[in-house]
């Protein structure tokens, strides 16, 4: 038993925001960063009013527009979500009217009111915001909006190698409803923060209330369960507007409706979470634990998340190293409830399966098919723990000299 | 206020066990590691009963000689530890029979019963414990015990690049009191958990009921304040044995006597533990970082420890890039109360310091001079929350390219 498992799920496509009928993208370089070949501010704009929805960082310390954004979505409503790379406007002098100030320029030129405007920013933290060039960006954001999803994919990437963007489609009442997304992962040119930030969209008809319910579910089994370094940011943000144009009857409680909407926000969330662990700093492959056999669902979340985020099993795994003690060990510092005494493990990947540990104690097994499986592009982890009905999965990557030389680097 | 200001105590010399009278060391090469210049078989053994007292591992998964140990110690005596390297005797197959049998043949030689000894084994996991050459091994270890340090310094190292030992000397009631320590970091030939061990001995007279009290309080403020990758070993110990010899008026209850103990138990524990941190895996420094203004010591402890324990911070510091955004986020996510709008942040060497943040927002600084001064082989990150009078410091290292090197090797 798991909370939700994306191999049983089907009508992922390869959208992204714009794939969802209503909504414009843009994402433009307006000169926050000095390469003018990188985009750097982003646009998602929907045609009516949304339901809206967002987690955020559980950080102590937050970034200004954070802030500003909480304060926006107080009544559950939104139209549009901007945001820049290049500097979070994190512990930077005057960084809450700095915020302000792009979300007025933003909002007066889409004829909309700044508290409709969800707002984020990602980057080095600590220098203040250069909103100036901001602000005279906003005229040509707004112009650029179409329904492209890559540019604002784009202008949300720090170091990320890739752009992320997925959807999702299904059908309630006969209508089709569709979520679109696309996230960042963790880096800069000037290093930072691993930021994760995720901005969906969806044309499903359903209440703000259900939404942030719907949201912060998925956010457990997706977001939640990736480990790229270990630093929780202090500007991650998963937000969601919900147009209602699909027609579908609003989902305004728990029910049938709702859990098909989750089970297609689960999938969307969780192809973005994983490309935002396979593109993690440095990486070099994908890690996927699956514990199975638990006692709850908490205890094989806990477990497979400390295992993808041991320091020791992502040098490990960089090596093609079949140390698996470093699992075991592990999961017995995650503070979850397991039997020490019974656990099996096994690697595997398209080369193959291989168990190495039975009942925690080594078997003799195949150096060389091990090295084999190991040096594949995505590597899964498997343990079993006899101690219960319940599964999850944890997404990290491997650590590896290119995130030593990354976050090494000089800022300047 | 701080639990323990090492700055303030004096009396500390670099001399291990061997510096406290009636005991005695021994460290020879047995034969589990392949390389015959290094030693893999370490022996205490004082000259007559001891009270004695341990901290162990939290991990779940401890290891066999653990168990053992914390059998033995039930009733607060013993006379030996015995320690080997290049195995862990962890997850391997008859793990406890072949911990049992290291014990009774060491016993057996030095004609004391196997309850009295501590026992442990630090290495890889997984793999059979070579009881055989190690019971072979005994007698020639306990025909070289001797009052010299050094071989069991020695022979209980890993992959660490420098043995470890202090001694901290102290007057109770006219009595010269001495406590002489060993201790072991990070990494091995054959790479494996940071297992960190510790032995401590003295001839100080104390019930071991305050024994392990002190030591409990100890570690708190030592050894658990150190992280090279925050990997919780599988077989950590500390351990210490105390003869009674210095003929002090037994110290069986809190007062003056025991804060005096307690006091330069501390110092040397602090000096071992900050050996470990500047000689973990791949190390090229030693970082400290002190909180101060702290509304409590555990939220002090907390944060400091949150800070070193950082990959970002520590990539940052391999570079010496001074990104001081990475503290605060380091900071704001541990757990720990403080106000994230009131931090004060310096970097500090013996190049100087210089203040990078000022009630949590950036300062114009050299950039020069920061590099200077982050360049250096011991770092202080030196943090103030203008929050409340508790102190506290942890102590760790860098993340280099060394680390990813011999975590990702193979382990044959």
């Amino acid at each position: 038993m798991e909370k939700f498992n994306i191999e049983t799920w089907s009508g992922l496509s390869a959208g992204g925001i714009t794939a969802v009928p209503g909504f414009k993208v843009a994402g433009i370089h307006c000169g926050i960063r000095k390469n003018k070949s990188k985009r750097d501010l982003a646009l998602i704009f929907a045609d009516k009013m949304c339901s809206a929805a967002a987690v955020y960082t559980t950080n102590k310390v937050k970034g200004a527009p954070l802030t500003l954004t909480m304060e926006h979505l107080k009544n559950g409503k939104a139209r549009a979500i901007l945001c820049n790379s290049g500097n979070a406007n994190t512990a930077a002098p005057g960084g809450l009217s700095a915020a302000m100030e792009m979300v007025n320029a933003t909002a007066k030129e889409l004829k909309i009111k700044p508290s409709d405007i969800i707002v984020n920013s990602t980057g080095v933290i600590g220098f203040p915001l250069p909103i100036d060039v901001i602000v005279a960006g906003v005229p040509k954001l707004v112009k650029s909006l179409s329904r492209d999803n890559i540019p604002a994919a784009e202008a949300i990437m720090t170091t990320d190698t890739f752009a992320k963007s997925w959807a999702a489609q299904f059908e309630l009442s006969g209508k089709t409803v569709t979520i679109g997304g696309i996230a960042k992962g963790s880096g800069m040119i000037h290093p930072n923060m691993a930021t994760m930030l995720s901005f969906l969209a969806t044309d499903c008809a359903i209440s703000p209330e259900m939404l942030q319910k719907a949201l912060r579910e998925s956010v457990t089994v997706s977001y939640n369960q990736v480990s790229v370094d270990g630093d929780t940011s202090t500007n991650d943000m998963c937000a969601i507007l919900a147009s209602g144009t699909a027609k579908n009857p609003q989902i305004t409680a728990a029910g049938e409706d709702f859990d098909k909407f989750l089970a297609a926000l689960n999938a969307l969330n969780l192809k973005l979470a994983k490309d935002i662990a396979r593109d993690g700093e440095g990486a070099t492959k994908l890690l996927v634990c699956r514990v199975s056999g638990a006692g709850s669902f908490e205890d094989a979340a806990r477990l497979s998340k400390s295992v993808i985020s041991s320091s020791l099993v992502k040098s490990a795994m960089f090596g093609a190293d079949a140390n698996w003690g470093r699992e075991l060990c592990a999961m017995g510092y995650s503070g979850a409830n397991f039997d020490p005494s019974r656990v099996d493990i096994s690697f595997s990947s398209v080369m193959g399966e291989l168990q190495v540990c039975k009942q925690s104690t080594g078997l003799d097994f195949d150096e060389d098919l091990a090295k084999s499986i190991l040096s594949e592009k995505e590597v899964t982890i498997k343990v079993d723990l006899s101690d219960g009905k319940f599964s999850a999965e944890a997404y990290g990557c491997d650590l590896t000299y290119d995130y030593v030389r990354i976050n090494g680097d000089y800022r300047t």
